[in-house]
């Protein structure tokens, strides 16, 4: 509100009035949500710092050419993202991730930073995409990466927070695992069986990335001459023939057992490419740090199905996946996914500086972390507590009120008068719907007495759930006490321990 | 980084490399900025949930025309705003404050929420201005808000947050006051001085709002015919005559002293409107529920020459206020100036439904109150601590030096193995740039004997700077100690316990 240009309000009832909604895509987020959003980020904040990352923040915008896909000559510069043209004439887009500003940032940077530099990051990122039913345009995420740094060990100290972040954020060990991969495994098995062009190396990737959907054999008839769907449509398979099938087959189901365990079958499997020999030499040092940091064959597994950002990564990929099944609207059984993902981006600086610069890191899509604690039967960021409402029995007496509400709130409890002009019986409503644990009412005969009259909202939300029985529900006032005004916020704690443990 | 758009890198020389640069206006923030704001944030935002305001977060986008000064007969619909069209045509304009915002979800959400609808709010708002040192084009405010409450005791319950935000945030009591005025006493007593027209009003206002800057005589003349300025341009003035000058300046001058005081005096000024006894009448009230709030005279005071934002406000208005004085960056002294504000702005709503709802709120500028504790001599959210740094001696013990960095995480010491390539010169020249507490050394003597060896690079900082003298500087290794493995942690914490005293 501070300084906030001016506005016009219209007296006449020919006034525009514009409707009011947000915009297509754009969620009003709420307290419970918020509380969830900002435990998880707490939490794995938290994480990253104590791995040695410090917190950056960059602006909403960059400069379109900053972004990478928004070449000068495109012809649409705002596909995908939010951009607009500066009264400089130059093209700004909201970003649509935290790597794309991060690599600037260390671009802009590089000479006077620590290096390897060690950032975290959390913050809306914005996509301009078409919005439907739980696709947002605008939402969280929350990376960290290391920028400057090209050993495997910088991948498994990001894979190691990345499963820290999850138990921390509230996800019981064994609900979820990172799922780790190297784009230079199959690059180099593609080569050893002849394939050499960007075209079909990504076909097949592209293949491989349906083999959760398919299976096996869907995945086999894309890679050779292609597949018919149920619908009739067909799609153009990569072209593979014979024996390459086979090994790219038998390579993607080599994921299953130990770390150690499908170290070894990608060893029979890749068969002595140079580029191969160095993904696999990678995923041992990146086994090896996993070990030295405590992370087991439960928490983080070799997965060779794993593909991702098609031309993005460039060696190590990383995704989490939650292994709890969820039910949809309909009640049926679904598979959740991943809920983060990164890997080894060594390119995205280059683009400002034209030098190679190693970069790794990971990111939680926050939203998703949320669902997916809900689906594990987590409420992140606990339960909502309402305030305290102190009920306004007599105008005469508001600052009595206003007195009681203080020592709540001096206390540490939320606590409020209520402000509207209603009776008695819509501020209890008010109360209920606050989630209020306790009304507090004080006429003028507690107030001539020294004691004060509490109801236990708690206790009434359970007795009309069915979940309190028993006498309490008999009694003319139930949950209702009249006590020393001395003994008040003793007797709130009490109400607020209780309906903690669902007493 | 997930499912981020692919990019492509040119491998070609002549390819094309955008500068790395951040957007005009556009600042990035690094760790000490992102934690002193994130200390005032969660400082804040307790405060306010103490009160029984709950968290909304609203997108970041709003349709122009709930923005409110956006009509769509305007002719540039992105004036102060940065606006774009949607692909269905619809004009979307980033959030300027947080306020638009709730009046539109107010609006939008008016029959299901329980009334008066208490929120706050943080965040980044966007206002497309000229930007310069110093004044950014994207910055974080803070608000709570009281909707559909019109008695002054919302106001009251406003001003009490703030008061109590300012201390929770860490400025000392007496080092900055809430000042408040009321629209309606000015308005009230201009209508009985005779003066009808809105214009006139307006410019009333505006002069008043030049108190401080050009004293009593200065406004005076703006009252009357104009004021000449020093550099020879004439502002034209307000056109009151005679009296009405008279009991303006004595309104304007009614605010010293305690709250009752100054509204003992402004009786004697006011003299008899409806408006103006309403105004009073509301200060009264809002005085008395302060006193019930424990709020007392030098935390929050009445100050009639405060005016804050002309078209917007409709009764009571607030401003925080810094009472230090800061140094510029040529050691003179400057005031400070406001640091938040708000007040009464019942129009709003009514924009979109076309029903006065009465609204109150207050917002705090983070940036500014940032610059406001450290001009007290207070650093938000406290002084930077880097992570321990685990040196590589060997790249054959990286599985020792990650167990190492392990054991200390997970005594929640923040900790780091480097993870570049250089040698230990700059290893140590890297931990001392992060502001590590220590650094750890492991060769393979240490690990055949158990022990560890521990740099305390805070005593290193101090030894540099003339702080610490003595003994230690003459020492062969200053601060360096070898220790047994399994005192690593202890000692580790002893080091941080210290740097943290200055010993």
């Amino acid at each position: 509100m501070t300084d906030a240009p001016a506005t016009t309000t219209e007296d006449t009832a020919e006034a525009f009035r514009p409707e009011a909604r947000a915009p297509r895509g754009f969620a009003d987020k709420r307290a419970r949500d918020l509380r969830a959003e900002r435990a998880i980020l707490e939490a794995v904040s938290t994480v990253y710092e104590r791995h040695g990352f410090e917190a950056l923040d960059t602006g909403a915008f960059e400069y379109a050419d900053a972004l990478g896909k928004f070449l000068p000559d495109a012809d649409r510069p705002n596909e995908g993202v939010f951009a607009l043209q500066d009264d400089d004439e130059q093209w700004m887009a909201l970003r649509y991730d935290l790597t794309a500003p991060l690599a600037r940032f260390a671009a802009q940077n590089w000479e006077t930073l620590a290096k390897p530099f060690r950032r975290y990051a959390y913050g809306p990122v914005w996509r301009n995409e078409k919005p439907g039913p739980g696709r947002f345009r605008e939402f969280i995420q929350c990376d960290a990466d290391t920028v400057g740094s090209a050993r495997p060990e910088a991948d498994a100290e990001i894979i190691a927070m990345a499963v820290a972040g999850l138990e921390a954020a509230g996800l019981p060990r064994g609900s979820a695992v990172l799922k780790i991969n190297n784009r230079k495994l199959l690059n180099g098995l593609l080569t050893a069986a002849g394939v050499e062009t960007q075209g079909q190396k990504l076909a097949v990737l592209r293949a491989v990335d349906k083999l959760d959907r398919l299976g096996v054999e869907g995945v086999r008839l894309l890679l050779g001459e292609g597949r018919l769907d149920d619908s009739g449509a067909f799609t153009k398979g990569a072209g593979l023939v014979g024996k390459a099938t086979d090994a790219v087959l038998d390579f993607v189901q080599a994921g299953s057992g130990g770390r150690g365990e499908t170290l070894a079958k990608l060893a029979n499997v890749i068969g002595g490419s140079a580029e191969g020999d160095e993904g696999l030499n990678e995923l041992s040092l990146i086994d090896a740090a996993l070990k030295s940091l405590g992370v087991a064959d439960d928490q983080a597994m070799f997965e060779p199905s794993i593909v991702r950002g098609l031309e993005y990564y460039t060696g190590a990929v990383f995704e989490a996946e939650l292994l709890l099944s969820t039910l949809d609207e309909k009640g049926n059984k679904v598979s959740f996914g991943s809920i983060g993902g990164g890997g080894r981006y060594d390119d995205l600086v280059a683009r400002f500086t034209g030098q190679q610069t190693p970069a790794t890191g990971f990111s939680f899509g926050v939203s998703r972390l949320a669902s997916a604690l809900r689906a594990a039967g987590r409420e992140p960021g606990g339960t909502a507590r309402g305030p305290v409402v102190v009920i306004v029995f007599d105008q005469a007496h508001m600052g009595e009120y206003f007195s009681v509400a203080s020592e709540l709130r001096n206390a540490g409890i939320a606590a409020e008068v209520y402000l509207g002009t209603s009776g008695l019986r819509p501020q209890m409503k008010y109360a209920d719907r606050r989630m209020a644990p306790a009304a507090i009412m004080l006429g003028g005969d507690e107030i001539a007495a020294g004691t004060v009259t509490i109801k236990d909202l708690d206790l009434g939300r359970q007795l009309a759930s069915g979940v309190a029985d028993n006498a309490a529900w008999k009694a003319e006032r139930p949950g209702q006490q009249t006590i020393p005004r001395a003994e008040l916020v003793a007797a709130v704690r009490r109400i607020i321990a209780g309906g903690e443990t669902g007493q």
